[in-house]
């Protein structure tokens, strides 16, 4: 039973940590002098609970530290889960948001980068929150354990591998330095830095409405591509120069960051030739000309300059799964129906593997693209048998195998989460676009009840749960979840 | 160029053979002493041009009849193009249905059974041509190609083979005997039998507005599994013994037919304990329960039979894809969210493979389904490589492949066509199950435009056009047309 103890010994750090980071938002409570019995009491209880629990499973220490494969899985889904329910707890102590299954939600939203939130008045929720809601966003972009990985020393090499292979997106985990801990830490001094230099344009930039706290928690949104916003209408109150900043950013955190790595190391050549990357640029150049083109001629907005803004926003927008939006395109400016095509068809694919960004990923629709290919050329001549290969690199059987079994459960697991929110009754493109949404980790659908000027806050409290998880069963990349449902995964060694 | 020649020759016979059978629509058009002017001269100018276009493609006799299986695709996909084109020439001559488009669509519907139906009021269109469509359900159901291969001569063995792999449903073609010409008669018989057998229930039954052309025309439909209708409102207004026939055939003409020829020689527990079958009846069952309840509960009809039968008819209809309706569920009658859900699910699903059905088929969705539940035991155990099994034998590694590019396409392509008739303006709902009711062959989609009571007039030429081709490319389960695109495919040899 080592390996159980191992499991709670990795699950306490995280809780740990989680508790430290808690900190911060406590600290904007009482900068921002808000009521002691509510949030101030929220985060202290919450700190101190999480704190001990911490503590408590990291008593029995283990002698070997080595994590099997399935074992990561645990370890990878535990933590999210616990993550998200601690996270919860100072939103349902504080009463910002009372009922445990709303806030629940909203921190699986936050944690997972998703950004669907059930609050249906942002405005009167207190700034501390606020921070922690985007602030949440921020440590699940780079993934919770990532960022453990960053920050712990490093045990046995291979170990932690496995739980960063778990953990993190796309159909191959591209290793950047040998030692795990230094790749983590490479990752997020590049996460930093591109958050920092956001947060310092949109603040320093002619927009009057962007304050300090817009900045900096609009900035951690985009970094995680989360989408939590502090207005109502999302970005579309803020001057067009912090749209076109938000949008940049998006869709640059859209990008593989070991890119950013290869040019940081003067690899520019290799980091621009990279396949994935043209697919996912092309796709943007495309779906803006498309829309732009769509939304003038139909004169949904008054000027070219605004139909190519709410394009261009938009698109990085979904693309990049953060879910922020600059116009409410259900509602008051509906857009014709093959924009909304668009988007459904960029909800699915979603940004580069290695981003921060949700959905199946344009490596993977690459790779299942190529491979149908392939099939219909063997179709027609039988005996030969072609590789495939993506940035002139080989792709093995497994790893196409391995994404065709990925898309076939996530059509699979969205269709089974739209069949479970169904029973509350609403129409079928809300439980659709809400539960695809959700499992590629965007926040809003489509349709006007979840839509970008709508919430999540008119569903059960079952289908809420439910949301959770797909959000969760999403940002892990479907294999972690499901292998729990497997009995050998629990087997003690 | 020899195979050119070979190709050509096998589009002269079918075309020749399309010939033939249009004289009963003929027969029938003289019978009801419809005008000279429109029917008749309709079926009489089609008939005699059709059978000289085959003649003239059968003056260069080739002397080798072997066929690549490339070519088998050339073959199976120009012919049903062939067979619609000429089979909506009396629709248009006849000036009951003048524009092209709508005629094309209207046979390609017809021929692949899908049964979606341009026409809006049905009940003033000749018996004749109401005929027609019923009867190209009936020829397109066992397929264009079975059906020549069951009357022609066999020639050398494998290449026929080719064609009938090309164009039959289902991830494998099983043999049943090992000459070609014997199976498809042995199969063609058990179509007929089964056939008479419903009309003959339908007529001597108690329902007196289902009278012999109703029983003979609503008869080729179900076996077909087409969904044409001779009346307005489908199978609605006819007495409830006659849905009862109807549904139970819809379901029978779902089963793989070969397990109806194991059952005739004997072989009944084999046939019974066929994997697919099983889960399609419980499919069923399952579904018709829910529905059942869900109505039930709803009070959305006043009693338990009613609510009973519709849901057994409308699920038979669907699964099948068969498309008839005894109720609009989407307009007169609307049903909870949860039930379009169930009907969603059916119609990517459909029937059971070698069956007269569209849709993705059950034995794929089953092997897509362990294939992934491998795959998540794989990652738990990476050293162990478990056979997927199906009916207890072994499925090879290249069907599963075959099978999980299949349902990358399927979406594919599904996305696509939506994409392409989203032009036309209509909402999301519409466009999505009409291009998916038009890729499983099945007929109706949802909302109140393509519904059980709606019809798909109001799309534009373009449109049509699309989902004709979409209906097509589903009916020959898309490799076929796919392989069009490769240049290999047209080579000579």
């Amino acid at each position: 039973m080592n390996n159980y103890k191992n499991i709670l010994n990795i699950c306490g750090k995280i809780l740990k940590v989680e508790a430290v980071l808690m900190l911060i938002p406590l600290i904007i409570a009482i900068v921002y002098k808000e009521e002691y019995s509510t949030t101030i009491m929220g985060f202290s209880i919450t700190i101190i609970i999480e704190f001990l629990c911490g503590v408590l499973l990291n008593i029995k220490k283990t002698k070997n530290h080595r994590i099997l494969p399935r074992e990561s899985f645990i370890i990878v889904t535990f933590s999210w889960i616990l993550v998200s329910f601690f996270g919860c707890l100072p939103l349902v102590i504080s009463r910002e948001i009372p009922n445990f299954f709303d806030a629940f939600f909203e921190m699986c939203s936050g944690f997972t980068t998703t950004g669907a939130t059930i609050i249906q008045d942002v405005e009167v929720i207190k700034h501390s929150i606020l921070f922690w809601r985007s602030f949440s966003h921020w440590i699940g972009g780079m993934g919770v354990i990532v960022f453990i990985l960053a920050i712990l020393p490093d045990n046995k090499e291979g170990s932690n591998m496995h739980i960063l292979r778990a953990e993190s997106p796309g159909p191959q985990v591209g290793k950047l330095t040998t030692r795990i801990s230094v790749t983590a830490r490479i990752l997020y001094l590049i996460y930093v830095v591109l958050t920092v230099i956001e947060i310092l344009i949109l603040y320093l930039g002619p927009d009057k409405k962007m304050d300090l706290f817009s900045s900096v928690t609009l900035s951690l949104g985009t970094a995680g591509t989360g989408g939590f916003s502090v207005l109502n209408d999302s970005i579309a109150s803020y001057a067009p120069f912090s749209q076109y900043v938000i949008a940049i950013f998006m869709i640059l955190f859209g990008i593989n960051f070991t890119l950013f790595y290869m040019i940081l190391i003067g690899k520019f050549k290799t980091a621009i030739k990279n396949e994935e990357l043209g697919i996912y640029l092309s796709l943007i150049f495309v779906s803006v000309l498309i829309i732009t083109i769509t939304l003038n001629i139909n004169k949904v907005y008054p000027g070219f300059e605004e139909c190519f803004r709410h394009a261009l926003f938009q698109v990085a927008s979904i693309i990049s799964t953060t879910g922020y939006a600059t116009t409410d395109y259900v509602g008051q400016f509906p857009w014709p129906t093959i924009c909304y095509m668009i988007i459904i068809f960029l909800m699915f694919t979603g940004p580069c593997a290695g981003s921060t960004g949700g959905g199946i990923k344009i490596s993977r629709i690459s790779i299942l693209f190529k491979s149908a290919i392939r099939k219909i050329k063997q179709m027609v001549s039988p005996r030969k048998i072609e590789p495939l290969k993506v940035s002139g690199a080989l792709i093995e059987e497994d790893v196409i195998q391995g994404a065709e079994s990925f898309f076939v459960l996530y059509i699979m697991i969205l269709f089974f989460a739209t069949f479970l929110i169904s029973f509350d009754g609403k129409d079928l493109l809300t439980n659709f676009t809400a539960s695809l949404s959700c499992i590629s980790n965007i926040g809003p659908g489509l349709g006007n009840i979840v839509g970008p000027a709508g919430n999540f806050s008119s569903f059960s409290s079952f289908s809420k749960f439910v949301l959770s998880l797909t959000m969760i069963t999403g940002r892990l990349e479907l294999f972690p979840i499901l292998t729990l449902f497997n009995y050998k995964t629990w087997k003690p060694r």
